[in-house]
């Protein structure tokens, strides 16, 4: 998918939401788990009930892995009822992934060939080679983590580098490396004063932004300071939205919970 | 595995050698192509003439999520061989994860529980908060990446935190962070010099050090500045090892590839 069309689909559905499927079985409604996948279950009665309020769907991939196999074949039939049923919707493997060249190929082809997503997140801190690999497929993307919704993010990432914080740095180094159109990165909604600083390093990228909701974050602040001229936000909630409800309802309670976003941003994009 | 059970390993086998399993199929000999699961059986055969050479494997999951289900069902089949078969190894899922608190929790308990290997590679990018769910598991180690072996560790790891190099500050930073006698580092062997620095901020800790071999580091150099009174390093080696062979008697040859290396190793400690 490209950004223009991303763009597009925000513009049609006066959306900019991303819904998190990070699907845990200790916390979806019982009478899913007489089923043969209640993961993919749960995901796809989500999703039915969901997509038109939404342009991207976001399951972090530590929440299929720690179901071994069976996790594994759920985000499978996540991935392909996504691109079968809803192909206007922006996908993200968020996996973190990063490492020395040829082992990045090999993630970037199991999520963005095989898997087949739009996306997938990685992590910075192997520098360049680590992520040029993810950047040469054609209209994919890379969503790099820049400053992230935890408190471990002041650890390194606001520490000082040459006068400036870890993850400045990491943003502008970033603008450097081959196919560098093809990046996008994550920061946390719970530090909106940060996005005008941000804005200044990369004013056209899309942000993807965890930590409205659960972790705190607020929306109307994120947008004041990061929306551009192309909208350029992906608002991610996770929790809140999946966790609604916890009964034979839950999908119409989560549609109501993206319902209420959904209006929040139509108002913020008038 | 207690660091004091990987320490006597050590010493009984006179080698502190990790094998790097990053099976491609591209590069296996081309008879294991029709068998079932052509990367188990690469790895049972490489493992079987290699156990009593080295102290450890190392899968790197990327090679094994690049074959989506079929990969995953390999990877468990590995680590389940190693822990029936050699439970004296010491085993480490190469998998540089990294995540907000309940998303690492997933992430261990894939790799540490689930799974039982013995320790999990992370990246440290998010700070204290991302790594701490992983050091909570009992006789379990974390190997946080500090200096990586690839160009890109320029990139970002040797910048100038506060009159220090990053992977420096990481470092120190870690020792501070509940549990933090469960941590590893990883360490490249390309930059030998860089040794004596890191041993003074952990004087006592495992170095995971890849890049001997295929990625141009010298055992002898990270050895004169690595080596502490317990050993404290495993060197991984992977591409030199398991494609020395590319025909029936690829694993006669992986195994006087790793034995060189062993006898390199028992020259050193004595």
């Amino acid at each position: 998918m490209t950004t223009q069309q991303l763009t597009a689909q925000i513009q049609k559905k006066k959306s900019f939401l991303c819904i998190g499927l990070d699907v845990d079985l200790n916390k979806i409604p019982a009478h899913l788990l007489a089923t043969e996948d209640p993961i993919f279950e749960f995901n796809k009665a989500i999703i039915d009930a969901t997509h038109h309020l939404c342009v991207s769907y976001k399951p972090n991939t530590a929440f299929y892995e720690a179901y071994g196999l069976k996790g594994w074949k759920s985000l499978e039939k996540t991935i392909n009822y996504l691109n079968t049923n809803y192909p206007e919707i922006f996908t993200i493997a968020d996996a973190k992934r990063g490492d020395i060249g040829n082992t990045s190929t090999m993630y970037a082809k199991a999520f963005l060939d095989d898997l087949a997503f739009d996306s997938v997140t990685v992590a910075p801190y192997m520098g360049k080679d680590s992520v040029e690999p993810f950047l040469v497929f054609k209209n994919k993307h890379t969503i790099m983590l820049a400053l992230t919704s935890n408190t471990g993010a002041f650890d390194f990432q606001t520490q000082q580098v040459e006068g400036k914080e870890l993850y400045k740095h990491v943003l502008e180094t970033s603008k450097t490396w081959e196919n560098s159109e093809n990046l996008m990165y994550v920061v946390g909604a719970t530090k909106a004063e940060y996005f005008t600083e941000i804005r200044k390093i990369v004013p056209n990228s899309f942000l993807l932004v965890p930590g409205v909701g659960a972790q705190g974050g607020n929306l109307q602040d994120v947008c004041k300071y990061g929306l551009n001229d192309t909208v350029g936000l992906l608002i991610n909630s996770s929790r809140g939205i999946i966790y609604a409800g916890n009964d034979k309802d839950f999908a119409i309670k989560a549609a109501a919970k993206a319902l209420e976003l959904q209006q929040q941003m139509e108002e913020i994009l008038k």
